[in-house]
């Protein structure tokens, strides 16, 4: 088993060769090594099989055992999400911008891939595709350190891409998995500057923060949602309710779920009581502050807790406010920069909201629940950023690339 | 003297004041504040004095010295620099991109303030006022991290901006100096992730470094320059003589100026004693390979540390390669990614270099010394990345802004 040094050196050396390669040579890659995921799926089922036997055997819960399980659906899922990449446009090569400078310079500014990222993540096996299939797309090398509990699987899955990208002019070097599960591992991976371009960890809330305050590489965070929707006095209430209840329960384990509603006073006390109802026939459960109690009496007791909670399940916070201007502050205090929304008929009040809350996206009149790569039309997704640099938000290709500067002189020197 | 956790909330909280400012509001504040320091230009170069006299007394080096003196012509300079951040259109508020979905929803990508950014740089005071002209005309807030050795003109500096700022509807309190000298507070400051977005060092690579692996707040990193130039067979020699020149004399301190030359063997063979020559009577220094040494008498031996080292005065390491591919190993090996060119009359020599070399600009047949916000026409210039996370090359005001997404709703939930 090697170390994570050698094993990031191995992929800056072959990063290269995927850089060159043409946009025709990374899609008919892709193609081959969905095909490849097809033809070894009963290899990967058995390998996969271990670490299911694994995991039971440490009384590991049944949605961890479920994010982990790998079937024939799921292996053709993979395969089909690596062909539909071939169908975008090419994330690199492209000349973003051109400036002709007085002196006759011809200054280029060119989009090309960061050499080699590294993809730090917690148990499901097809995150291993994924980014094996972004790298090849956005002509990256890619470091991979999954979770000890998914190794068989990963390995299986690393073992077949690799086989495949034999055929092609790409160097399979260009995918790496590092094998020792160890932490100590795992820290001294998150360092290796200029070897690494850049981190992205995807996973839970400690997974996130260990790699924000180890990693001396720059890091991509993909974050926490603890997402609000907002109902003002000058809200539609049909509207208002079916917006709570999508943002809230057509899927709550992801980060777009909606975790607290902020409800204007007037409007609570006409029509909380009515959007209590159509959530709890939904089976969401509901906490409040004082005043949202007096309005339902199925409404519990909420929390300091409550606010901060990211609940990923059927939970619901609901706290009333005097106006826009709490709400905000609301936000400000609890929120995680992912996904805020407004409900309001009133355009001064959405463009107050649009302009004072700081997060990645924010909805007027809409579910929280489209913030999403593949919903905002990047065909793609690495990932949420709740951060300011580089990317923020739904993250597409264009969010694994960076620009180069190309000059064209005849001479010029700097008087 | 209050702790950096206070001084980086309190940043945080007026930072809303002047991402709200409109692009006059902060136009006229850059107005007033140019005039303000010239006004107070006596009081200014007072306190200057003071950290000129301690510094003296500590026997600090000449060059250092000159560097933390204030004079009334660089009091005017700043104010000019301040005066002609005016002219440059508004970095922020502006709709980037749209998208209209096939549901309806409007996606508007809008460039918005960081929200505060801390500057952590060395002696030189003009730093603290170039820092906080580009809050203002970008709508962060800003906190300053300067040397112990220019408090007194950093105190003097940042008091006569917030008294101007009185004057207008921005906080005086987005703006922030962190009085305590002291190397705790600072590794304190580089963790207050939450309430700064990002933080820029400037100095040099050991202030850098440490930054690097201190922070937990995103980092730009302002790297260190150890640029080359490659002189192909192919290359014109008058045009070869004349690059290397500029990129080596005309300001041999700067990151983007010539550390090392590479010369294919040829070319060195017929002309690398004329091109010595007339690096020499400009008072060059120089050190080379063998085969530099064996082509002129006053080329001295260079070690392994030659080609490594950022001179940053008028010495230059010479190296005969057999051609491009070993010529772009070399910059592999020992470059920083900063400014690397090459000289040629071979145009897939050239394209060649453009595609291989991994660094932020890259040259054909034009001096390294272009690198610079002011030569790319940003009109201002925050500093030169070395990374590839978020800018890379020289930063205009584009820098200091992250974006956000705005939807625009009519009930869209998700199916």
């Amino acid at each position: 088993m090697e170390n994570v040094e050698w094993i990031a050196k191995r992929a800056k050396k072959a990063a290269p060769t995927i850089a060159r390669a043409t946009l025709e040579e990374r899609n008919e890659a892709l193609l081959l090594l969905a095909e490849a995921l097809q033809t070894k799926r009963e290899y990967l089922l058995d390998e996969n099989q271990q670490d299911i036997t694994e995991a039971k055997q440490k009384g590991t819960a049944q949605p961890l055992i479920d994010r982990l399980l790998l079937t024939e659906e799921r292996i053709a899922d993979m395969a089909e999400g690596m062909r539909q990449l071939v169908a975008l446009p090419d994330p690199i090569n492209q000349v973003l911008e051109t400036m002709e400078r007085p002196n006759g310079l011809l200054i280029e500014k060119r989009a090309v891939p960061f050499g080699v990222f590294g993809m730090i993540y917690e148990a499901r096996p097809n995150v291993t595709v994924d980014a094996c299939a972004l790298a090849i797309k956005t002509g990256n090398g890619v470091v991979l350190r999954g979770s000890g509990s998914a190794m068989h699987s990963n390995k299986a899955i690393v073992s077949v891409l690799k086989e495949a990208l034999r055929q092609t002019s790409i160097h399979t070097d260009i995918i790496q998995l590092i094998e020792n599960p160890s932490r100590e591992e795992a820290n001294r991976f998150m360092k290796l500057k200029g070897d690494i371009d850049v981190l992205i960890p995807r996973g839970g809330a400690s997974l996130i923060q260990t790699v924000v305050n180890e990693a001396t590489i720059p890091v991509i965070e993909t974050g926490v949602g603890n997402c609000h929707v907002y109902l003002s006095n000058a809200a539609n209430v049909e509207l208002a309710s079916a917006i709570i209840v999508n943002a809230k329960t057509q899927r709550p384990s992801v980060c777009n779920a909606c975790e607290t509603v902020l409800v204007e006073r007037s409007f609570a006390e006409q029509h909380l009581h009515t959007i209590a109802e159509n959530l709890r026939q939904k089976g969401v459960q509901l906490v409040g502050d004082e005043t949202a109690q007096a309005l339902h009496p199925q409404i519990g007791a909420a929390t300091e807790e409550d606010w901060q909670k990211e609940y990923l399940d059927l939970s619901l916070a609901v706290r009333c406010v005097d106006g826009i201007e709490e709400a905000v502050a609301h936000i400000e205090k609890y929120g995680t920069n992912h996904s805020e929304a407004i409900v309001t008929e009133d355009d001064r009040e959405r463009d107050f909201f649009f302009q004072a809350v700081d997060a990645a996206v924010l909805y007027h009149n809409a579910s929280t629940r489209f913030t999403d790569g593949f919903e905002f039309g990047f065909g793609a997704e690495i990932g949420i950023s709740t951060q300011k640099l580089h990317a923020r938000g739904p993250m597409g290709l264009h969010a694994l690339t960076t620009y180069k500067y190309t000059v064209k002189g005849s001479g010029q020197i700097k008087g």
